[in-house]
């Protein structure tokens, strides 16, 4: 690709590093940045570095924050004695964005998966024991409907079990809004196993 | 949305300013990058701030370069008495690609659209008349098929003409591989005006 000049040819290659964006989204990005404000594109190179450099994981919960200990488990109003234990940041945030929810979080960074070759010690899931030797009360847990996700589930529920401390699992169904005929068998199934009294 | 901390937040709004890049996409992408090895989050901010300080437009014929005349203006062996004029670098650059193209090209950055408010002035039309006062056999109008496209090309026709110097446009038909069942009515009926003899 000499058609273009090598500045342009190494912001193409660099975009198209990133997930979701083939060769020519790439393209379109890069003649799109060539043609930002200057003090825009400065912006995006700054904030790269900056949220690189300055966010790790949170003492505690293991979120990632830009502190030693996340606003969350800082937050005395929250209730510390119910951990909601999530895949990653992205689902804590989409539990946080609800509002309902004033427990505080575990996460995990995975989920167990053979196919992967994930096992149950390359996830956060050492670091959740240690947790529940304070007082805890319940362990919610919020890892995804997927086989990844319920097998680590399973493997939670066993591993706490023996500590007397309650687990529960979040409810599988139909989403809100769902119409049935679009619906999967098997959370068509899993909705009628969990149906609930009126 | 506080519970990300400020670097996140600031990250993910960055990239979504991009285009095509909604909320989701720019949260996907700024925790992958919090996920990158720090070089390569290193070597994607530099390559942003590089290109667009760097790149600028070639003074013959408008494509962006990080030179003074872009590569294709100054290679002798090209024939530069024929000019084809493009509505952006992407679209040379596609042309570029056949390998099939040995003229040189004028970069409109552009297309006339009374809808959006672009008129002749807004395009580099001057330049290419400018142009024109050299020696030139031909003129290869290659602007997209779309509204803009053709009024574009009609206007430079109109403009070239009195000049003398030959005026043409690429066909417009099916596309090689494509099913004539799929084809919208438009393009089987330019496909059918542009037929030639076997």
């Amino acid at each position: 690709m000499d058609y273009y000049s090598s500045q342009i040819n190494n912001l193409i290659e660099q975009f198209s590093t990133l997930p979701g964006i083939g060769q020519k989204t790439a393209q379109r990005l890069a003649f799109h940045v060539l043609n930002m404000p200057e003090d825009n594109v400065r912006r995006l190179s700054e904030a790269l570095i900056e949220a690189r450099t300055n966010i790790h994981y949170c003492k505690e919960c293991y979120t990632l924050t830009d502190q030693e200990i996340c606003p969350i488990c800082k937050d005395p109003a929250r209730n510390h004695r119910i951990i909601m234990v999530v895949e990653n940041t992205r689902d804590l945030a989409a539990y946080e964005k609800t509002g309902k929810y004033d427990g505080v979080y575990h996460v995990l960074h995975g989920a167990i998966s053979p196919m992967l070759g994930i096992g149950p010690g390359d996830i956060r899931l050492k670091e959740l024991m240690t947790r529940l030797e304070g007082e805890v009360d319940e362990v919610i847990v919020a890892t995804n409907s997927s086989l990844e996700g319920e097998t680590t589930a399973m493997y939670i529920s066993k591993l706490i079990k023996p500590t007397g401390i309650k687990v529960t699992r979040i409810a599988s169904g139909v989403p809100v809004g769902g119409d049935l005929e679009y619906i999967d068998e098997v959370t068509l199934l899993r909705a009628l196993e969990g149906r609930t009294e009126l």
